[in-house]
């Protein structure tokens, strides 16, 4: 029996195909999940008593499946436990590259790569994949991290709650370069172009009860 | 005829009130404020069809009102202009300030602030309320920039879909300090403490058809 490879992209639907820009529009996995993989915070929408509800989680990916965890008290969580068959749900992750200045207001914009996941959350309930899901998480924040940790017990497992969403209905959207002014308005005499925005990390902060010794990891010193 | 004050504080909801961590929840609008005017991209959400969107949007604030904006053929704005009385939203802006890595894999998280605004979004129809959202949105990203561009012209105006959402239904939540360790973790060979996270800038990159002579402004540099 041969494996069916996965296609190279994801098949675009109604809700991933945008209704402007649409040469900002990706599909492929590569470009989804370089986005995806940058970062580990995203925003998760979710419907409550007919209202939109957008929280900021962890994520981590897992192949083809991302996961979002909470305590199995928190509200996405709860709701995806009481429905069956599971929470439809939409995740976004959105990377800020540069602020966008043009000579005119109305041409002013932001680069950025960011991603939506839509589909339907379900609750991870095997130990395993749960296991396997918290160390996604750690090691999406912190690469290398999760080994360098100890890792969850029994209780610990129990209390954190952990949603599943499989990668099917997915786009990206990017939007790279410098400003588009008008031709009319080049000649102004306001400074345009590109303000490059990143993420930058500061020196580690110990914890106040770091026993002694114990030395900032390489894995840190790397970001 | 005297003025009443705002209230320093939005009343908590049901909404407001988080199931859990209740103790990193403020609803004053000092705090409600500065982690608005620290950012300028929010996550905004809606329903369509009865299922959740989340998507990156660029906004700006005016006193105690909040306005983002797009296209006039972009799916919130052509929602928000098809439902009446307004398109029910959720609009959420986060700052990530640090990684926090506790021995424990369960207890790492990051040290976060974050606004969740739950109202009902109105398109902005008053030309003079659309003016000042714009340069509102501008002056949001880069402060002093909305007087240093043209300002936006009678057909731009009119291809720019704004919204407006009070802010009434608002809570803040931050985390703040270390990790949050199990005492008999204290022990454990693992470096623990926080990686700060902040947003960087980068040299700025002019036009490639800048006009000569243009010199980086002085609120560029401030950034």
């Amino acid at each position: 029996m041969s494996v069916q490879p996965a296609p190279a992209a994801y098949a675009p639907t109604d809700r991933t195909v945008p209704t402007r820009a649409r040469d900002r529009a990706a599909y492929d996995r590569e470009s989804v999940h370089s986005i995806l993989d940058a970062g580990y915070l995203c925003h998760l929408g979710f419907v409550r008593d007919g209202a939109p509800v957008v929280l900021p989680t962890l994520y981590g990916r897992v192949g083809e499946r991302l996961y979002v965890h909470g305590s199995t008290g928190s509200r996405p969580l709860r709701e995806a436990g009481r429905q069956d068959p599971g929470l439809p749900v939409c995740l976004t992750v959105t990377h800020v590259d540069g602020l966008v200045l043009a000579r005119s207001a109305f041409h002013h914009s932001i680069n950025y790569r960011s991603v939506v996941v839509h589909g339907t959350a379900h609750p991870v309930t095997d130990p395993e994949e749960k296991r396997s899901a918290l160390d996604a998480f750690v090691d999406h924040v912190v690469p290398g991290r999760a080994a360098d940790s100890r890792p969850a017990d029994a209780k610990e497992l129990a209390a954190t709650a952990v949603l599943s969403l499989d990668l099917n209905e997915v786009s990206a959207k990017a939007r790279t370069g410098g400003p588009n002014d008008d031709p009319e308005d080049q000649e102004l005499p306001y400074w345009s172009g590109v303000l490059p925005v990143a993420r930058a990390y500061g020196a580690p902060v110990p914890a106040d009860d770091l026993a002694p010794g114990v030395a900032v990891p390489d894995y840190l010193r790397a970001l």
